[in-house]
C-alpha cells in the first residue's frame, strides 16, 4: 500500500482559520511538506506551527526567485521526487498550502506531478477573497451577482473587459501593477468602489484607500471592487 | 456597551469543515441566531450543532419559501429586531451563516439592517466553490488564469460571454436552469470540461458527468469548468 498526499489549506495567515479537518490532519502527520524561498522561513509553515507533531519529518521544496519557470519547475521536480519516495514506503504525507490548495495554490505543481500515480486528498481552506471581504466588512456577492478574481498582471484592455462584466471582483497579485491597477479603476470610475488590504488576518494587516496603497504592493494584497448596492441589501427601512 | 454581531462562517456541509476560530466563536455564544425554512431544520445549525452549549438562545428567523421578495424582507425584518433587542441588551450574538456570510450568503441581509448600528465582525467560511473543487480533484486557477461565479438564473446570453471571457466559472444556483446550462456549455465545447456536484463534503455527496446531471438540480448543487491546461500544471516528466 502506498500513501497518501493530503492537500491541506491553511487559509490567510491567522492559525485560526485553520478548519478542524486541517488541525486534525495536519496534527496526525508523520511527514509533512511545504515550499519555501531560500533562507526565508516559510510562511505555510507558520501558520500550521500550533498543530505539527514534535516527532514530524518536514520536507522542505526550496523554491527559488525568479520569474523564470525553469528553475521552479525542477525545484517541484525534486520536491515531487521526496515525496514520490515517503509515498512508496506506505507513509502518508501532509502537504501545508497557503489559503486554498486549488486557488492560485503552489500545491497544484505537486498535484500535477503525482495524482496519477498516488490517491491524492485535498482539505479546502480560506481563500484570500473571503478573508479580505470579511476583515474589510464588505458583502462580496448576492443573489445573481457575478463575481470574477483577476490576476493584476494580465493586460489592461483584458481586464478592463473583466471589470465591465461583473458586479463584484477582487485583483490578486498587484506587485508593480499596482499603479497601472489603480489607473485602471480610476478611468473606469471604480475608485470608489475599491479597497485595498495588505496581510489580511494576520497582526500586521493593513487597511488603506485606494489613493494611499503602496506602488508596488507585498505579495499578500489585494484589491476587492464591488459594484455593490443590490437593492435587496440595502431596505428602505 | 451594545454587544457585537458575530457572522459565523461555517463551511459547505462538513462540520469539520468549520474553522477553530468559528467553532470557538460558537461554543461561547450565549445567543446563537440563524434562518430556517418553515417546518425544517436548519443546515446552518447541523454543521455548528458539535460546537453549540447546553445553554444557549437560539433566534430562529423563519424565512418563508417564495420568489417575492417582500415576505423575506419581512422575515429578516423580524429576525433583526429580535437580534437588535440582544444586542442593546448587552450581548454579543452569533450568526450562522452556511458557507461563507458575504459569498451569496443570507447574513448578508441581517447585516444590511444592522451594521450602521452596531459592532459587526465576520469569521470567513470555507466556500461551496473551494469544496467542490476539493472534492471533484480538479484544481481551480493557477498563475494569471481568472475565476467566476456565475449564477445559473442570469440570462443566456449574458453568461455565454462570461463563459467565454474566463478560464475556470463554477455555475451555482442550478434549480430548474440546469438543462439550460447544459445545453449552453454543450453549444460553448465544453461539456468535457464540466462537472457536476451536489451536496459537496456531506454524506450524501454525489458527482456526475454532466449528461446525468438531474434536471431540476437540487439547491446544494454546482458545475464547475475549468478551461485547464496551464502548461505549468502539466510538466512533461
Amino acid at each position: 500500500m502506498t500513501g497518501k498526499m493530503i492537500g491541506v489549506g491553511l487559509g490567510p495567515g491567522d492559525p485560526d482559520l485553520v478548519t478542524v479537518k486541517a488541525a486534525r490532519a495536519i496534527g496526525a502527520a508523520k511527514i509533512i511538506a511545504y515550499p519555501a524561498l531560500p533562507g526565508a522561513e516559510s510562511f505555510a509553515r507558520q501558520i500550521a506551527a500550533p498543530n505539527i507533531g514534535e516527532e514530524v519529518r518536514e520536507i522542505i521544496i526550496e523554491v527559488p526567485i525568479t520569474t523564470e519557470r525553469g528553475p521552479a519547475q525542477a525545484a517541484y521536480d525534486v520536491g515531487a521526487a521526496q515525496l514520490a519516495e515517503a509515498l512508496d514506503a506506505g507513509t502518508d504525507v501532509v502537504v501545508l498550502c497557503e489559503g486554498d490548495p486549488f486557488f492560485y495554490g503552489s500545491f497544484m505543481y505537486l498535484h500535477a506531478r503525482l495524482h496519477k500515480k498516488y490517491v491524492v486528498e485535498v482539505i479546502p481552506g480560506i481563500t484570500s477573497v473571503a478573508a479580505a471581504s470579511a476583515a474589510l466588512a464588505v458583502p462580496l456577492v448576492a443573489r445573481n451577482d457575478i463575481l470574477a478574481t483577476l490576476p493584476a498582471p494580465l493586460d489592461s484592455a483584458d481586464l478592463r473587459t473583466r471589470m465591465e462584466l461583473t458586479d463584484s471582483f477582487a485583483v490578486m497579485k498587484l506587485g508593480r501593477h499596482l499603479g497601472r491597477i489603480r489607473a485602471l479603476l480610476d478611468d473606469l470610475g471604480l475608485a470608489d468602489n475599491a479597497r485595498y488590504i495588505e496581510r489580511a488576518t494576520l497582526p500586521e494587516q493593513r487597511i488603506l484607500p485606494l489613493a494611499r496603497a503602496p506602488d508596488p504592493a507585498p505579495y499578500f494584497s489585494m484589491i476587492l471592487v464591488t459594484k455593490g448596492a443590490d437593492p435587496w441589501l440595502n431596505p428602505p427601512s
